[in-house]
This record gives structure tokens, C-alpha cells and sequence, in this order.
């Protein structure tokens, strides 16, 4: 069962501080009959930034894909950078997978579940194995193997399948391929899940690298992906506590819950936009 | 060194929820030339019921006692209770103490260091034994002996103490008496901190009761003191793992870290205008 | 593919401590051709208790029941009460069910992930709502309904079932009734999970309780059925943080995720004989 | 006060794994009277290497130290390292610090408290700012001025302060110079904290690597001080989740509180000779 959508506006917005904000925004909001539900504003005082999310139920029989446009504009208007999303609008994922599946059945379940205000509409996979699972699940499984030869290939297959089911947000989940910065300035945006408490233990391995460095906690960190591998805007971080007596293959096993929890709550505020990303950074508005 | 005050406003409101809260809310402050630093807001759906805290700098020059009375007038024509703080001015507060020092030196110590922008303006304790740790760290403290015989005699020295000079918050930093209903309606807010995830193990001896029940995690509350024991709206709470290789003595020992922490951040909320109490329980806007 | 199992012995034992036990225990294991891969004990000081789990790999060729019955009888000889496990046989899991799927799932993948080193041979609910997720894991799924009238009797056809089976342990993943004194008494261990932090909010509707209360982390505890509703021996408990912008939908929702975690860990470690049960407390040797 | 002494002895011994070494070991000491109270193994099973911590009460009248030399050359007629500690000598210790106090208080306070069986006996700063407070403490305090072109000849003051007094640890306390890899040489054990949770952001101004790359956890890692900057073995991290609502100085202040906690922790598990070094990891009995 999907979650049900509340029949909101939510707007994030950004640029730089000037006075009034809060009341110019929550102003034109009220006078067009809309009524703010959740308003949340941080400013960054050093760099003078100021950052908005702003959720309202727009009045009985407002034309809200204009309503949407009209904020947009009000916000170039006060040198802003908006983006606007009606939360009845059910948003379009793909998943892409491999052989792992931890992640896989847990964002299925979730939104079998109703966690979920979304539609999972492809699963993507450079393996066979999960196409069952997927089409268990009511979602079609496209098997597009990669290999170094046909990696360019392959993407393009993947990027047009994205356009095809028009898209609007694509998940790693451990997915084992890195995605090309051609792929990704095409694609629509990608959280991916890395294994380790980033920016340490970047790359392959790093339950390895863990293990080696003797540290005494192990992450994991979703992000969405960029050029840099690992290197993307941080969403959600969480760590577990590991002794000595834990090896590689039960940091993998505790990896696992880590993964899982940290991809679904990264999923989970993007999702219900509330993740606005600035530069390197983003702020969740959670 | 103290912390230097920021030049701000704060107001607390709540009430019955209507449209357009934030909207007049934020027009108000801004056609007297405030600007809102910060704003959080929250509507708990069930009941109906609109929360906000508001942070704004007044205009150059402008008369700021007159402002927040203003602005109090202001909340009560929405239909709003209204609670307005002025951070420039700096909170006086007290200390009650018995012989556990811990949370003592913890709050003087960040005091000290600048983490309150408050005033320490007396040290009050049933027992002698921290007279001249409360005068090293430059507080006048006042031993005031508590028996079953004088204790209502006691309270009304404490009462007077805490009148003359017009504190603001009380903190029962392990204070090992309980306060009679008569002395809390009487006094300023009064914090206390509780040894146990409260509601369990509420009481004495809690540390005893969570080794006996053999839970897995130990626990530390910070709560609004009220007539009954135990049973204030909770300002904050935090929990740490023990496990069978911890004895009664451990759990007392690590319970000390929790109890410094969690009183040290209920402190710091309540002193910043953070925490709106609302029936049992409170809105930290943290 | 279920995890390979260790070709080890392991036995959990305590009784009134007395000099020389690490030595006489582990002398007597090498005295056989047993080596000891791990072994962890502990004393309860205050009760004058000793508590040890050991774990030995058996010398080649050995009778491995014969050496669990002979080190049964040297536990009894040092007045020990002794639970010896061979890990080279399989466990057999019940899980009884409801409706709600969350720990179902979370359980069967783990298994399926090769987790557990145990056989889960039938799923048990008082709904047919999971049978074909059931049947999906390839396990065998049995409706029982239950009402007052009725409760008696389908005790009585879970009982017979569990037998027949051959279980060895029962977990309760979310089962919404309440399993009777008499039933507990011939049943096999019994693991269930509770959503919320024990003792607070024992009984019904917890989020609730706990949203009434006001406090600020929610928690899931995983324990022994016993006669008395939630009172039994805690094995494992953990908490999350949750703030005024949570209502009891978001409560639930997050408690899922502890409820899972919580559990998924407590039958981990009492299928590999970590869990020894002292009173009304557990020793976890993690 | 300081902490009651057990008068046991403790051992802590490692190397190539083989049958029979629990036995053993135990046999030992049960031959010469002792009674265990504490034993701990691990083995790694990738490296085959067998790590303990074994401690016991030795006979009325023995001659603990004889004991104790005996063990150590037991431990190398079976390959192993051993280290053996002798409870009831309390350790000498001294505190490096510069101007940041928080660290500094903490310690001193838990060691007031009797957390700590050790003797402080002396603090080393080079600045002259904690001498009042440090003197406060009951502890002699030494300044010793650092500059680049004076550091050798500071070292070697300090290094003849810590040999005059006899010192078993040393502690920097936010002791803000590096110490030289001939200094680590010659020095008795070295823990010092970082305001990071390593590998991530080590060198200088962790918060401010941490603000710049946007992470959701900040952390503090205490390490045996190695001539590789903030690459010894770790003992102890933690970390604390942080939001867009924290700027740097939040951060800091934030770190404070973790710096303090994990520091205390190292220590106490460094002084009841819990920590083995192996390589560049630790193993910690904890």
C-alpha cells in the first residue's frame, strides 16, 4: 500500500540573506489563500546565506502547477534559487542493483510498506539475479550487463530507459559499477550508498580498510553521487560500535543493517524534499 | 568568561491553530523593522494546535522591553499564550546541591568556559561539603540544613534566598531533597535531573532497580520539577549500553557521564527560550 | 543459503563460585583433546556467582553427544548448572506472525542471507495474510485463528505442532495475542519483542504511552515470554531519538526499524548459545 | 579520594595461536594458589594470533613481584608477549596541556572522584595559564615554554621531569604541540585525543574539515601517540550527529564534550591494563 499524499506545495529556496525574508515569503503564501503548514529557515551567518523550506496547502481549487511557477518566479525574483514540488505528484524511481540485495528488499518493503510517497518503476541490474525477486515485488527488471568494453553502451541503454519511464530519482542500491560523469550530468539525481563513515574509507574495500586501521566504529554514508567517487553531498551518516572481536565478515554483517537504515532514511527526505544541496553540503530539513 | 548575549528577541507562542499564523507572525515583527533570524514552527495535527518559536532583531534604537510587551499584547489577539525573552538579558540562576558534585562542577565549569549566557548567582545546599568549591568558582553559597522537622522552615529561607535575588531558574544539580508543591509553586522554573529513563525507574535507587530488572541500556532525565516526583514534562533524556560486566558501582559511575550531559543540554535549551511546555510534556525547538 | 556451521561445542554455565573453575573447566577440556577457541566468564561479586560460556572444537573423531553428556555431568560435579550446545546442529525455529510483516521479513532475509545457523520450519499466525510470503521463503505456513472461545484449543494445535516439528525455539515477530502460563510451560523458548523501552510502556499501545509521556527517545526491547506480560528476561533493548516534530504515525514508523534491529539481534546471539538466563536477568556473552 | 586498589595482578599476553593455551595459562596460576577472577581471550582467527587478559588474586603472602617476573618468563617459554601488571601499584602520571582546559578538568575531577587508580603527579604546559588551577588540584605544575627554535631543549626537560618522577603515562590534554618521534622514543606511553574520528580529518582544524565537507557526525578518537601524526593505534572514538543548524563554533562546542568522554575512556581502560597493542590496532578488554 502506498503511502497517501498530502495535497501540499513544499518549496526549497536559497540565496543570499536580506531582511524580511521569513515575512515576504509566508506573506505572498497568504495572500494567493495558500496556508503554511511547516515553515523552517537556517541562515548561515558567516557566508550570509539564507535557506528556506516552506510547505503549504494551497486554497480549495487553486491551479496548483501555476501557483508552483508563480513561487518560482517570486523567488528569482528576490535573487533566490527555488525549486517546487507538489507532494501529490507520486515521484518516479529506478533502482539500480547488483548482486547485494540487503538494500534492494529493504527499500521494496518500505514501500510496499507505505513509507513511500513514490513510484518504483524499474529495477536495473548488470546481473539476473534479483529479476525475480523484482517482478515478486511488481516491478520490471531490466538486466544490462557492463563490462569495460560495453560500459558506454550500457549507459546509454540505462539513460534511455530512464527517459523512457521519465524518471525522477535513481538509487545505487550497491550497485557495483561507477557511473560516468557523462551518465550523471544526463541523468536525473543519484543517492548512492557507500559502506564507510565518509570522507574516511573512501573507494573499494572499506570494511577492510576498517579492519586494518583498528578503528573502533564503522559507518556508512549516502550521498548523492558526483564525478568524484565518494565524494558527493553527505545526506545521511550513521555509525555502529565494533570490537576486536568482530572480523571483516561480521563488519560486513553489521554493515549490512547500517546500509539499509542509512539508504532509507536518505531516500526517505529526499523524497519528502527536504534536502537542499549547497555547494558540497546539504541541509536536511528534517 | 561569559558568553556574549546576541542583541535578539525571543518569543514562545502557542495555541488553536489557524490560517495564516506564520504569515501575520513574521508581517508583525517585519513592519516594526525586526528581522527574523530565526523561525521554527510546528502544528501538532491531532489536536490543532500551532507551536512557534521566533528570533528577530529589533530595528536600531528601538525600545525592547516595550517590543516584547507589545508583542505578548500581540499573541494574545491571535489567541495565543505568548512567552517573550529579551537575550540580551542574561538569566540568574541557582544552584541546588548536596553532596554529589559532579553536575556541579559540570554547569559552573561551562559556565565558566562561556556555554550560558546566564548569571550563577548562588550556590544553595543542604550540606556544607561544597562551600569552598562554590567560592572558587566566585558563587556565594548558602548551606542551609533540610530536616523532616525544618524543612518547610528551610524551603521559606530558600524561598526568600532565590527573591532577593530575583533568579530565574532553579537547578537541582543532585539535590538529594525532594521540594514540597508549595515550594515549587512559589519558586522559578525549577530543573531537575533523574538517574533512570524516566518513566522507569522513578524514585530512589534507580540504578539498583534498572541492575535488578536487568535492563540493557541506562538512562538519564532532565525534567521540569512538579508536585509529583518524577512525573514533569521531560526537557531532555539520552542512554547509554552496559552490559552483565557491569556492577551497581559501574552503572554509578557511567550514569555520572549521562547525568552532566543531559542536565548540561536542558540547561543550555531552556536558558536559550528553546523549550515551550505543553500539558506533560514540552517542545524543544532545538 | 543458511550459514556453515562451526563443528564446535559450546556450554553455558553457572553456579556459586569457588576457586580454580577456569583452570578445572579448561583443564578438563584439554585433558579430552577439546581446544578452546573462546572462552568468557564472569563473576557476579555481590552474589558470589559464576557464569561462563566456553566454546571448544572437539578432537578428531570424538563422540561429540557423548563429551555434551560428560561435561554436563562435571558441571554437576562442581555444583554448575551446565547447557551444552553442539553448533554443528541446526536449530529449529517457529515464527509466529499477525499481520504486521516487518519483522517477518527482516527475519526470513537474514536467514536466507545465511545470518542464522538455524532451520526456520513453519510459520504460525492467527491471520492467513502472510501465508503466501510465507510459502514464498519456502516455509511451511499454518493459520490457527484465535478468539477467547477458542484460544485454549489453538494453543493446544500449536503446541502439537511445535512437537511434532520438533522446535527448538519460538519467536514472536509482532504475534498480537497474549500465549497462556500453560502453554509457556511445554513450550520451547519463547523470544518476543516489545515496542518500547521495558519497563516503561509495558502492555498496550506503547507509542502512545509514549508520545502521552512526552519523552524523547522511543525504544524496542526483545525478552523471554514469561507468564507475566513483559516482564521477562531482557536480552536485547535499544533506543532511537524522536523529537515534537514526531507524531505516533512517525513513532511507529521508527519503531519498526528498532523492532527489527532489536530482535533480529536477540535471536542471533540465543542461537549461538550466547544467552544464559540467571533469574530474572540474562548474561549476554557478546 | 582516590580508587581502592584491588590487589590482584594482571596479564596481558599475545602471539602465535596453539592448543591448550587457556589450559595452560590457567593451570598455571591455579598450581600456584591464584585465583582468576578476569579472563578474556580472543583469537584472530585470520592471523592465527591468540591475544589474553588474565587476572587473578594471588595466594596469601606471596610475593607478588616474584609472581609476576615468573609469569612473564612462563608467557615467553610459550612464544607469547606478556606484560604483567601488578593491581596495587598505582600508576604515575602526568598531564600535558596548553591552554584549552576542558579535558584538563575532567581528568583531574575523575581522578578526584576516585575513577582513576593512578596519582597525578604532575601537569606540563606550555603556557602559563592552568599553573592556579592545576595547584588547585593538589598537583605541581611545570611551564614550559615551545617554540621552534627551544623545542629540543623542552623536550629534553620534560622528558627529565617524567623520568625524575617516575612517570608510567603520559596524557596530552589538548596539549597543542606535536611531540617529536625522538620524544616518543624515550617517553614512558603517550595518549593524546583528536578532535576528529580518524583517518577522517586529521592534522589540523578537524571541525573545520568536518563544517567544509558537510558531515552529519562529528567525532573524537583518543590514540597512543606514534612519530605519524594522528596515526596511532586507536583506543577509544566516538562521535555526535550534527545538522546544518550547527556552525563551527556549535561543532566545537559539541566536541568538547565528546573530546572529554573518550579521552576519560582510553584512560581508564589504558590504567587497568586493558589495552594490547598489536600492530597498528588495539584490542581493548573491555
Amino acid at each position: 500500500m502506498p503511502a497517501s499524499l498530502p495535497a501540499t506545495l513544499v518549496a526549497l529556496l536559497y540565496g543570499p540573506d536580506q531582511p524580511g525574508l521569513v515575512a515576504r515569503v509566508s506573506g505572498w503564501i497568504f495572500e494567493r489563500g495558500g496556508n503554511i503548514l511547516h515553515a523552517d529557515q537556517h541562515r548561515d551567518m558567516e557566508a550570509g546565506v539564507f535557506f528556506q523550506r516552506v510547505e503549504w496547502v494551497p486554497p480549495e481549487g487553486a491551479n496548483v502547477p501555476a501557483m508552483a511557477r508563480e513561487f518560482d518566479a517570486f523567488g528569482r525574483s528576490l535573487g533566490m534559487a527555488a525549486q517546487v514540488a507538489d507532494r501529490a505528484r507520486r515521484a518516479r524511481v529506478a533502482l539500480f542493483v547488483s548482486k547485494f540485495d540487503h538494500c534492494f528488499h529493504d527499500l521494496l518493503l518500505r514501500w510496499k510498506t507505505g513509507d513511500y510517497a513514490a513510484d518504483f518503476v524499474v529495477v536495473i541490474s548488470n546481473h539476473p539475479d534479483l529479476a525475480d525477486a523484482a517482478r515478486g515485488y511488481g516491478v520490471p527488471f531490466h538486466y544490462i550487463p557492463v563490462t569495460a568494453a560495453t560500459k558506454a553502451e550500457a549507459e546509454a541503454r540505462q539513460l534511455s530507459l530512464l527517459r523512457e519511464l521519465a524518471v525522477d530519482l535513481v538509487i545505487m542500491a550497491r550497485y557495483m559499477q561507477v557511473l560516468s560523469a557523462e551518465f550523471l550530468r544526463a541523468a536525473p539525481p543519484v543517492i548512492n550508498i557507500h559502506h564507510s563513515f565518509l570522507p574516511a574509507f573512501a573507494g573499494g574495500k572499506p570494511y577492510h580498510q576498517a579492519y586494518e586501521r583498528g578503528v573502533k566504529l564503522i559507518g556508512a554514508t549516502a550521498h548523492y553521487a558526483t564525478a568524484v567517487l565518494d565524494d558527493g553531498p553527505i545526506i545521511q551518516q550513521d555509525v555502529a560500535r565494533v570490537t576486536h572481536r568482530h572480523d571483516v565478515p561480521d563488519l560486513v554483517r553489521m554493515g549490512r543493517d547500517l546500509e539499509r537504515l542509512v539508504l532509507a532514511q536518505a531516500v526517505r527526505v529526499h523524497l519528502e524534499t527536504r534536502v537542499l544541496v549547497y555547494g558540497k553540503r546539504t541541509v536536511v530539513f528534517d
